[in-house]
């Protein structure tokens, strides 16, 4: 849910939380076939807006045609935060998203992706994102908008004839290098309230959000990580952006000097944030191996 | 919520409910300062719809911005029902809606309105509606589409960076003659499938409709109406439409072969539909007056 606290905690007791390295296994591997380790993360600014028409709700029938209906302004707003592209179109977004070189995208590219066993997993005939971006682009490097929850109105069973005077969203957006959530959640308020029909009322309330992160790949701790997978899997890790947030890591970057290794044992498959999340005791189990042989590595590379 | 049995009874049931009038008092006066009759009904054709993107809820970091999120797609696709000028964009939608003539159209304006009235009591700054007609004209004689309510994702307190499964919205329609509202069932029905992008599935569920009524103003009944509330209010009964739906107006009429004298007592200000909905002490004693008076002119004018 965000804390509040952590980033007061950190600075406080900042002598406390000397550390050589910091190991996060909160990310996935591309399968257990081929290891992998997350050297970026997406940044996050949640927003939640409600936009309220008459002061109470109305019937239907008297009322319907004749006072704005917040349910469908609120549909229009959310819809035009995306054009036919699927850019978005908040003015300012995309001002400091860094583009990546051609050599990027092509090592990016490189990671296993069969995209029609991706639809098959996910039960969907066509995906949707950004033009001109492949799927590991459009959730690895590019940022995002997605709504995370609407209500408003009846919804129980059966019909109710209810205009009603509010509805309301969960909106986020996932951001990337060097996005800085606070500017992204000021334009997004901005745009929003100025997008507002006369006819309705609009409040935004922000979320907590997140910085996006990058880790290097040529510290000891990363080349540790590297010959761990490699004595445990037998196969040397690709290194892959994740599209989620953890945001203690620009955290701990700022406050403590400390670089990061994200070394996860998860799967895409484990239905995160789902009914039935779950998590395999394989990857536990050499999840545990791996992370001890990285222990011995960096030991030794300290020498 | 809608009768499915009704009908069945009123035909089972045909000679026992035989009448010389039918008398509803389900509808509301302009003020207690000037009472009216209604004499026209809106129709209600009304649908659920839920959009499905994933087999399951996604994390929004994963899989935002590379999968079709059903909240978005379901807020473009009620947008799109409406165009900029506030008309229903369903193909055939406006086929069967008769014009007013514009002496009609002169006395249905008649009725005291007050805009900044109107706007003040439901605390909004503009209204919203059809182009080219007045509230009086939209609320009584025109065709209106409304969400009453919309729901998916996560709607709890703060945030979860659910990118959901499905999302669905209640979205109803008031007709007017002559639309059918099986015929507007079926043509939102097929238009709603026809415009979801490939990247989702749809399903369309119709819940209970309505027909659209008229009632006579030369009947016995309706004069008989007059003059009651000639001699309790002291002054003559305008006739207005109402925007409201009563199905079994048009139910009784084809039936029984009955009209029907919709006199009621209730006031806009009443919050119908809405929590905290009430009916006024003085409402409720003066209607029981005027109906009495009603019986009697009934009566007399039969002979």
């Amino acid at each position: 849910m965000g804390s509040d606290n952590l980033p007061l905690f950190v600075k406080e007791y900042r002598d406390k939380l000397k550390a050589d390295v910091i190991l996060i296994s909160d990310t996935s591997l591309i399968s257990l076939d081929q290891p992998s380790i997350t050297v970026g993360l997406r940044g996050l600014s949640y927003m939640e807006v409600e936009v309220t028409g008459a002061n109470r709700d109305l019937h239907s029938g008297v009322y319907g045609g004749a006072v704005a209906n917040p349910i469908n302004v609120l549909a229009e707003m959310i819809t035009s935060l995306i054009d036919k592209e699927g850019r978005i179109t908040i003015p300012g977004f995309y001002d400091k998203v860094k583009d990546l070189t051609s050599s990027e995208r092509e090592a990016l590219n490189k990671a296993p992706f069969d995209l029609s066993e991706y639809k098959k997993e996910l039960g969907i005939d066509e995906i949707k994102g950004e033009k001109g971006y492949t799927t590991l682009e459009r959730t690895g490097v590019r940022p995002t908008l997605d709504c995370n929850g609407i209500w408003g109105g009846y919804t129980g069973e059966g019909a109710k004839t209810v205009l009603p005077s509010k509805a309301s969203a969960k909106i986020s957006m996932r951001l990337v290098p060097d996005q800085e959530p606070n500017e992204i959640t000021k334009l997004f308020t901005d745009h929003f309230i100025s997008i507002a029909p006369k006819s309705v009322k609009v409040k935004v309330t922000a979320h907590h959000g997140g910085q996006p992160a990058v880790t290097p790949t040529d510290s000891k701790a990363y080349k540790a990580a590297e010959k761990a997978f490699l004595e445990v899997w037998g196969k040397s890790p690709i290194p892959t952006r994740d599209g989620g947030s953890i945001p203690i890591v620009a955290l701990f970057k700022k406050e403590l000097g400390l670089d990061t290794v994200l070394m996860g044992f998860g799967l895409d498959s484990d239905a995160l944030h789902s009914p039935n999340e779950h998590y395999g005791i394989k990857n536990f189990l050499i999840g545990i191996e791996t992370i001890v042989a990285f222990y011995k590595h960096f030991a030794d590379s300290k020498d």
